[in-house]
């Protein structure tokens, strides 16, 4: 294999770069994007924005001399390119696998990974306290964050550039300018980096670095007189009246992303700055790979796909398109319907609805807060609206689901995709907290649907049988095993066996395809259990408390964290009834999820009808 | 009293206004501020902030015809003057008093409230929605955000700005610059606004609207051709390279806040543009009561005090206090111990600190999701970072805790201040989510103290005998009763009374004041219980629950969420040990906890010592 990526293989780690020629950059930069299609291909993953990056991460390798330097990157997905010349090189084929490297940086994968991510828009504040520590500590190096113009619409990333705005030590921001969030980017600050690209660059066509760095302020006694005197032309120069120098940065671009030379003469100048800098450098997402240049949404986060065509390889309905049909159809009869994503249109399964429904449909960026808030001010005129969320990035929006929405009891419908295990995103991506955050805040409804048309139903009672704040959380993927032929589940809750069978088993959402296996797989051991399904599991209907409470064993599985979570509520309220018996609740128990594929997580949880069984006959 | 306020009297709505001579409204405000203070004394508040913001309000409802225009006011601790202006002059003096009118803006309580608030930063995004409706609605009137200068450095307000920045119609954001959040202003943003406000005013000499009228795009055909014209011209006039017209608003100002005429010209200006604008208004914190203008900070949200002297009435040492000093004694034998507050140096005790470790302490501005995960780049590299912060305003961070924090279990501790009931400040600023939302989060330890010397040994314990996310939790004023004669509680948990009672109450933090009184008051009727005192609530102590389980009737009490609390888990925990018992977990039920004293709520919620004793009474 090391045949074919001569360069790229004896990269062991970043200060092999250095001994590199022009040409032999190239080569690597071409090495490097021919190994990333060939390993998204096989594992999925993020495609797009690891080739727009290419020629910036190996300039920033080259330049800065990591680790003692530290470099943060925003959102992380984009840092394939940085494993691989960080030492991983050789391990880069097990990205995103059960016992592989993680899809994201992570601190105890490598000491070049200064800082976990996954979410967007962290990475200027954490760098900012690096920076900070560094300076406690007595230790001078450049400490590097870099951040997608679509993770700067994200309220964090204002905050942290507005704390480091005064400060002067090593302190680089890298915007790497690809023009879009996960979805196109939107709002006025794309407005604004839009007007910046088409201005002429300063530095472009600079074919030395010198000649330039002889303005900057920090060179030495020998310019300063020159500074003095000139000191409009070193601000025409460096300042352009951007946001970014209004919030106390040099501002340095726009910088081709994909020229070396350029790059190195832009990070050359930063790094001589006395001032927290920001270079704007543009990028195009997908770069090097046609099908992911043409269109790079649908190759932000992927599946494996075929290289040839870029066609998936495996592609079958899931819950998000269900939603998105669901929504178009009662837009269609409701004007009061709208939709709104953080960036996500495709990933919700709002493309259709964004199409059909152009003056309802709102797209804020990479800003869950502000969703929710904006929700919260449609609502109080009466409009309803949908704000279709990874369940994990919803965690941004706890202030605002308790502070604008359940407070004023508002009616805002929050539609929450890839709910419970995702699989090889891993830690950061899971979705098990939206349950016991949800759980704990008043004047909330959550339904937690298994199949398809409970999807559909609970949306609809979502939209008209309910007040105040309503949750509909639906997994990633699609629907598991359907052990009945019927569709006619309950929105409320459904009871399947005989109840008096003196073992009952609780659970909600997908969990009730392994429940009703196990349930077979039981029967056939002689054990006969019944099962109680939530639909919806806030508020718990005391109907099914009553029926659980018939059973003298009561096992409740969870797709979620035990504290904080359902089976708890669910413990307490039986515990109410006066009644004796043994009760055990199984999710997952106070830890984080690794990366892996849905269906290994959920076995290694004891969540799967093997897993269920274990514990059930481990219990009687 | 009426005398008094001869103007302020007849306003029953804002339309009166309209009718009032300049010299007439002048006296008006006069008079406001007078009733302010009366008030405020009287009953505790925020007074700084609605002196500052008396010529703006007026000149607000004088300008735009509300409730059919909408105006949002951010934060809402600033509406007392607004409260005044639309119909509610007669029941200010029962502002923040149980049963009166609220200290925030509230929809339940009047049409010309468009939209609760309490946290900061999000007038922008929730006017964003109503101005969205009204356009899905075909109703055309204003809606116009009034935004500190403090709550524009929360990422929120800037994700709400960014998105609104291509809106067209009739949405206005009202900047109102007093130089500070709750603290000093801080950050890159504060710089700018500095400079923008020694710039001279373009408008502030233009005596008649009229002239500047006619240099704005949308007042006709007639005036099109001199636009075309002079078009640089008008952008001299209007646009200024600031911040916000790179987002894409129409800059007007600095406004003196303060001079009515001005303020009438620049809201007539800004109703004319066809296209979001920004009105930057300058105003004085503490305008007008010499004791508010020198110190504002104190004077931000404030117990009563003398009218006279500006002293406040009530003092007692308080948790905060405690926690100031103690971190102080920590810092000075650990140079790795750091300070950091979201806008709230005076409130969380931090002043002494900020003055003895100036380079160890970080003011960060309203941006509590920045302070976490600037926290977390501070741990990484070996720093032991406090974020001290109320607990209500700890939710916008619940992302940056799991994500940031848990999952690469940095050693970041938590001061939470203002945990459980906070009183007067109602709804928005209750401390009771904390408790459930750390809960959930794996590799967590959340200690509870009840006392002072408690929470200095939970400090330490947060310090050098945990890893990873630590909290530690404590109450908004001092101690409450104290029983015995000693001081020497465990930061796990302590048991008091005979294990074998039968009857066990089990609590955390100040709760256990109260369940030592029940405890007296029930031995008096010949009733003996046992008290399990829990400090650190999670972990829970398994020998805890062993202890507890000793009894055959187990209350716990809680002044937090019952769904998602500890009860809950430790409910569990019990059923686990086999036994049979009787178990009642009081806490608060799925409701938010309105305005009233702190004694009140707890009274009303059953969480004092006599509903402790008519729960157990009742369950016996």
């Amino acid at each position: 294999m090391d045949n074919e990526f001569k360069i790229l293989s004896t990269i062991k780690n970043p200060s092999n770069l250095r001994n590199l020629s022009d040409e032999e950059l190239k080569e690597l930069c071409a090495e490097i994007r021919e190994k990333l299609i060939e390993v998204v291909s096989e594992n999925g993953g993020h495609l797009a924005s690891n080739l727009g990056i290419v020629e910036l991460t190996v300039m920033l390798h080259k330049s800065f001399n990591c680790p003692k330097d530290s470099i943060v990157w925003d959102v992380g997905h984009q840092s394939y390119v940085h494993k691989m010349l960080t030492g991983r090189y050789e391990q880069i084929d097990t990205i995103r696998q059960k016992d592989g490297l993680a899809g994201f940086p992570k601190r105890s994968e490598s000491v070049y990974d200064a800082f976990n991510a996954g979410h967007a828009s962290t990475s200027i504040s954490a760098a900012y306290g690096i920076a900070r520590a560094k300076v406690l500590k007595g230790e001078t190096s450049y400490t590097i964050a870099v951040i997608g113009d679509g993770s700067l619409t994200g309220g964090l990333a204002f905050e942290g550039l507005n704390n480091a705005g005064r400060f002067k030590k090593n302190f680089i921001v890298i915007l790497n300018d690809n023009k879009m969030s996960i979805s196109n980017n939107v709002g006025g600050l794309a407005m604004h980096l839009s007007h910046m690209r088409i201005k002429p660059a300063y530095i472009r066509t600079k074919r030395r670095t010198e000649k330039i760095l002889t303005y900057i302020p920090i060179i030495g006694k020998l310019f300063k007189k020159i500074l003095k005197r000139s000191k409009s032309k070193i601000k025409n120069l460096i300042y352009k009246n951007t946001l970014f120098d209004a919030l106390g940065y040099t501002y340095i671009g726009p910088v081709d992303g994909h020229d070396l030379e350029e790059l190195d003469n832009a990070l050359a100048l930063a790094k001589k700055c006395n001032e927290p800098v920001l270079v704007h450098v543009v990028t195009k997402k997908g770069k090097g790979y046609e099908p992911a240049e043409t269109h790079p949404k649908e190759f932000h986060g992927i599946g494996k796909f075929d290289i040839n065509t870029g066609e998936p390889l495996s592609s079958h309905k899931g819950f998000s398109a269900v939603f998105g049909k669901q929504i178009c159809n009662m837009a269609e009869k409701d004007k009061k319907i709208v939709a709104i994503t953080a960036a996500m249109t495709l990933g919700t399964g709002l493309s259709h609805f964004s199409h059909l429904y152009k003056s309802r449909f709102f797209d804020v960026g990479i800003a869950e807060e502000h969703a929710l808030t904006f929700a919260c001010g449609l609502a109080s005129k009466g409009i309803i609206p949908f704000f279709a969320v990874y369940s994990s990035f919803l965690q941004r929006g706890f202030d605002q689901l308790i502070h604008d929405a359940a407070i004023q009891s508002l009616h805002v419908i929050v539609a929450i995709d890839r709910a419970g295990i995702v699989g090889n995103d891993g830690e950061t991506h899971q979705g098990t907290f939206d349950v016991s955050m949800l759980n704990t805040i008043p004047n909330t409804t959550i339904f937690s649907p298994c199949y398809f048309n409970e999807l559909r139903h609970s949306m609809n009672a979502a939209a008209y049988m309910c007040d105040g704040l309503v949750a509909v959380r639906y997994p990633r993927g699609g629907e598991l095993y359907r052990p009945f032929d019927y569709d006619n589940y309950s929105i409320d809750f459904d009871l399947y066996g005989n109840e008096h069978a003196g073992i009952t088993l609780v659970t909600y959402g997908r969990l009730f395809s392994y429940a009703c296996r196990a349930k077979e797989r039981l029967k056939k051991e002689g054990i006969e259990i019944n099962i109680i399904k939530l639909c919806r599991i806030k508020p718990i209907d005391p109907k099914a408390v009553e029926l659980a409470s018939l059973s003298s064993r009561i096992f409740f599985f969870e797709e979620s964290l035990v504290a904080g979570g359902i089976g708890e509520s669910f413990g307490y309220e039986l515990k109410k009834t006066g009644k004796s018996f043994y009760y055990k609740i199984h999710g997952i128990k106070d830890r984080f999820v690794r990366h892996e594929t849905v269906l290994e997580a959920l076995a290694e949880l004891e969540l799967d009808d093997s897993g269920m069984m274990r514990i059930i006959k481990d219990n009687i």
